[in-house]
């Protein structure tokens, strides 16, 4: 048995998850003796080129563990770093080089979409390198999925989105209350990420397929966005009802496929002369404003929907910490080139995991499927219960004091970019 | 014994904790010999004007009084009505009819400042009637504190701030760890309820001040607001460390007292041709992103600072709630135009409620003491802790099923004006 070093890193936008998905990969590569030491690469593969990362080879303990899967954001730190097409550049021998030095038998790397295209060229990078040197060796290159949007192909949902999902639905529920206590019409929009796909914002619609009558409009990506239409349905809300509520994707779109309120000439030019692109959700406010003149507002969740461990889904952080351990036993198998994929049986709700070729998964986008896009319809709502209330059920662990004070790990502030003086 | 009937309601802002102090009238209320009925006013002393009220009598059982106690929001709604300041108007005549017809012996209101100033109007209209007609009987009119933004003067605290502040410090320490996985300089802004008074950005600086290095900028309307050295402080933060982050009060003045933002120069001209003010977090962005150009982003917590029961403190909610219950032993007393405060024993924590005449609650503001304004100071801080710790200590119970759905009161869907089509 050849011994070698783990090295694994993270990179794209955080998540309530990923940390317990780093937590799976450290606890079975911690018991896996064809490992020796376990490496983490600081701000994804920037870690790798800048030689800057932690041994995590002695922090397999429970404890540690168990805190880091209830750590939000991402312990190892991020990047937006696009490799070049080019597998002559000098940043893949690069890398190789480091690998050596380091004898780098795995490199699994947890992320979305972009993440995976890293994945898919370093492994096409390595396969040319054995190619051309037979007897060369060449790591295996995993990708582990990561995603709130839950848009990765291959999926039947994706690390991350069970938290924010279960942050959506707890918090569009409260803030219906809130909306509910005046005499007077009002409406609240209430702003959700997704740019392309509108799986977030079927989570902050919830509450209504759960059987509640609010939020009464849902609108997504994948359905082109009718101003005119949304006023109208507003006024006639108000005929029956004072507090109308909206969950809108921030990538809801015209039939031209404009994103709504993207013109230059539905922006707003600033104080410092700028042209400046407010979300949808201000748009939205202004032209409900402007249109029907009622008490209106916009609300937008930001980060709190990626961040907000205190609501995170029990089932989301087991799955995304199993999925990582079983990254874990495909590398060591030798899938270079491969994502692992949550997969679900069809019945009671039971989910598993697979492996799919990166080059499906990498730049691709999964989309609310045609069939979901008639949200009115009582059916597509039961099927969605039925695919989202398993993934948002139970709250995962949190290990805070009685002030709410939660006990996070922080590896970050070992990192020596975090040191050096980079600025302007 | 002359038993006679009580009529409770709520007004103003909602929070986490006025359903509290409603399930503490109910609740003492139902125990009193001297109470026959106990009616809830919808929408504030609206419901008492249309005759638009619900029997609460028979919904003193444990259970419901639980559920309402978690209940975010206003389960009798709310109202923004101001008396007028002359007792001749029709309107005070109209008052006492309603309560004559019903036989209210007592009124309760539970509200922040402005409703405390219907509490002193209708308590010396009524005193007016006692003094021309010496044989009227005349409700007891009793004030019940409630304020997320803390500003009630003659409290130590008023209910309902605990629960905002404890969701503003978990969550701001959430939003620090999100902040903090780029290699890139960045800065967050995150804005924060409170007009007049900081109390609720104090809460938002706890990370910081119980140890944590961020917020490092914490701006509260007390103290005069500086943009250009905003800026510096921002460009020295940035030589030592990555990420920025600043919680600043909506309410934040120039030293000229205007609102940072403020003027129609600094607002910007949107696609309706309206010139449009947004918030401070909005602008500051504006500011930074042109001034330093680095990574910015603000984030506005917006009605969740408010409703967000899921992260509602404990301690909060125990004592609105029994401040309700204590409302009702003083409104027996006789004590009218008096409103509740809750007070703090030296030492180890310990509140108490005391009866304050309301002319000192009405219409002023309770700001963060002078001596508290020098938030850079170890010993303000560790004043802060000692002061804040207390109110956001522990988890108040919330009635959820494993999906996160709560169970929460819905009485509001019996109000007339509900059902009443208003509009256009």
């Amino acid at each position: 048995m050849t011994v070698r070093n783990l090295i694994v890193a993270q990179s794209g936008g955080p998540s309530c998850a990923i940390n317990a998905t780093l937590a799976g990969v450290i606890e079975a590569a911690a018991k896996a003796p064809e490992v020796e030491r376990i490496i983490g690469s600081f701000h994804g593969i920037e870690g790798i080129l800048y030689s800057d990362w932690i041994d995590l080879t002695g922090k397999a303990d429970k404890d540690t563990l168990d805190k880091l899967s209830a750590t939000p954001a991402m312990a190892l730190g991020s990047c937006r770093f696009k490799l070049p097409s080019d597998y002559q550049d000098m940043i893949y021998a690069s890398i190789r080089e480091r690998f050596l030095e380091r004898n780098i038998g795995y490199f699994l790397y947890i992320g979305g979409n972009d993440s995976m295209d890293t994945v898919r060229k370093l492994s096409e990078y390595f396969a040319l390198v054995k190619e051309r040197e037979p007897d060369a060796q060449i790591p295996v290159i995993f990708g582990l999925p990561k995603t709130i949007d839950n848009d990765l192909c291959g999926c039947d949902h994706t690390p991350g989105y069970g938290s924010a999902a279960r942050y959506l639905s707890v918090t569009v529920r409260e803030l219906i209350k809130d909306t509910e206590i005046y005499s007077v019409p009002s409406v609240t929009i209430v702003e959700v990420m997704g740019r392309s796909a509108g799986w977030l914002t079927l989570a902050a619609a919830m509450p209504r397929f759960l059987g509640e009558k609010k939020p009464q409009i849902v609108a997504i990506p994948e359905t082109p966005f009718d101003e005119v239409a949304f006023l109208a349905q507003i006024r006639a809300l108000h005929k029956t009802t004072r507090s109308v509520v909206a969950v809108v994707s921030e990538g809801i779109k015209t039939a031209d496929g404009k994103y709504v309120g993207e013109s230059e000439q539905s922006g707003t030019i600033d104080v410092f002369g700028h042209t400046y692109l407010s979300g949808v959700g201000k748009y939205l406010e202004r032209l409900v404003k402007h249109e029907i003149g009622c008490k209106v507002r916009s609300i937008e969740l930001n980060l709190m929907q990626r961040c907000s461990s205190h609501l995170a889904s029990k089932t989301d952080i087991a799955e995304s910490r199993a999925v990582g351990a079983y990254g874990v036993q495909m590398a060591l198998g030798g899938h270079s080139g491969e994502m692992a994929c949550i997969r679900r049986k069809d019945g009671e709700y039971e989910a598993y995991f697979s492996c799919e070729n990166i080059a499906r998964c990498a730049n691709a986008e999964r989309l609310v499927p045609k069939e979901w896009q008639d949200l009115e319809d009582p059916e597509v709502q039961r099927q969605i219960v039925s695919y989202l209330a398993p993934l948002i059920k139970g709250q995962a662990a949190v290990f805070a004091d009685e002030y709410g004070r939660a006990d996070y790990i922080d590896w970050l502030k070992d990192a020596k970019r975090c040191k050096k003086i980079i600025l302007f």
